[in-house]
This record gives structure tokens, C-alpha cells and sequence, in this order.
């Protein structure tokens, strides 16, 4: 078996990081069930840590990604702002073009 | 400020890590000093640490990067194979290709 180039990619703001693999899938997890509480639970995280990735996800952030709702029926919620949604397609597109430049690349024997 | 694209490449064997940017720097010390003591002194690097490290890239490769040479004037020194030059050469070939892609990207606000 040969060697495995391996990579990691993720964004920071003035040093802090901002956007990173873990960090995406919540937001994409909040966007899919409205509801911090019910995203922390699907990736089998506590809600506190989940909290703390998105406060620190909108601190680091130009613009907030994430917008809280209040009442209704089954209490406040979650959901990503038009920004938070742009930013997570922009997260995307820059992995899939590092994922293409990255699996040309390769390290001989 | 805006945002910055942040990345790191390392190879691995058989899911160890076999080079790094911190293990280059070592190596390519050795290769300057021909001697493992003083490539870690200076780098402020304990000789155990140092030892571990080259033993460790010598684990997860295919042949020794680094030859031992005993006797001789000031005692026994550490060299690099012509397989361990090959393998800096080719990391630091794959490190200059990922830093020009890598310069392209960028994140927008």
C-alpha cells in the first residue's frame, strides 16, 4: 500500500476560526430541522457545545449566519439567514474544488 | 478584514503519519548538521522527542530516510538516505503545488 496525501481546509476571521467541516455540518443540520436542540441531538452533541460552535461561528462572521425564533407552536427555533446559506454554498464549492485538486495529487514510493 | 482560507497537508502510511511539515523541518536539519543532537538543539526540541519523531517516519516508510554513522571525529551522526532526500524533495514539490491552488482560493465576505 502506498502513501495517502491527506488535507484539511477551514476559514478563519482575524484568526479565530470561522467555518470548518464540523462547524458546516451543524449549520446544514440546523437548517434541515429549524431547531438547534434538535440538530445537537442528531449529531449526538450537547446542546451546550452546539450552542457554543454557532456563537462562535457568529462572532468570528462578517454578518450573523443563523437567525432565533421565537413561539409558535413547539417553542422557538433556528434558522440560517440568507447569508449563513450563502456562506455554507461557498464552504462547499471550495471543497469540492480542493477535493478535485487534491485527489490529482500523489506522493510515490 | 475579510475572510482567509486556511489548510494543512500532511502524508500518512497505513493510517500513521509519515511527513509533515514539522518532521521536514527536522529532517531537513539533520541533513544540514549530519547529526540528530544538533538538529534538535536547534530547533529547541529534546533529543527524545526528536529521536521519537525520526523513528517514527522511519516506521511508516518504505525504506529509512536517515542513516546512522558511527565513529569519526566528535562521534556518530545521522544522515539522510538518497530515499529520504527523494521524499523532502517530493513533499516540499507537493507543498509548493498546494500553496499555488491554494492562493487562488478565496472566501468572500
Amino acid at each position: 500500500m502506498g502513501y495517502q496525501v491527506k488535507y484539511k481546509v477551514w476559514i478563519e476571521a482575524d484568526e479565530h476560526t470561522f467555518l470548518g467541516n464540523g462547524r458546516i455540518r451543524l449549520l446544514k443540520t440546523v437548517q434541515e430541522l429549524g431547531s438547534l436542540n434538535k440538530a445537537a441531538k442528531q449529531l449526538n452533541m450537547s446542546y451546550k457545545k452546539a450552542w457554543d460552535l454557532i456563537k462562535s461561528v457568529n462572532h468570528a462572521a462578517k454578518e450573523p449566519l443563523t437567525i432565533t425564533t421565537t413561539g409558535g407552536n413547539g417553542g422557538g427555533g433556528m434558522q440560517l439567514t440568507p447569508y449563513g446559506i450563502r456562506m455554507i454554498a461557498q464552504y462547499e464549492a471550495l471543497k469540492a474544488a480542493t477535493t478535485t485538486f487534491m485527489d490529482q495529487q500523489n506522493f510515490k514510493n
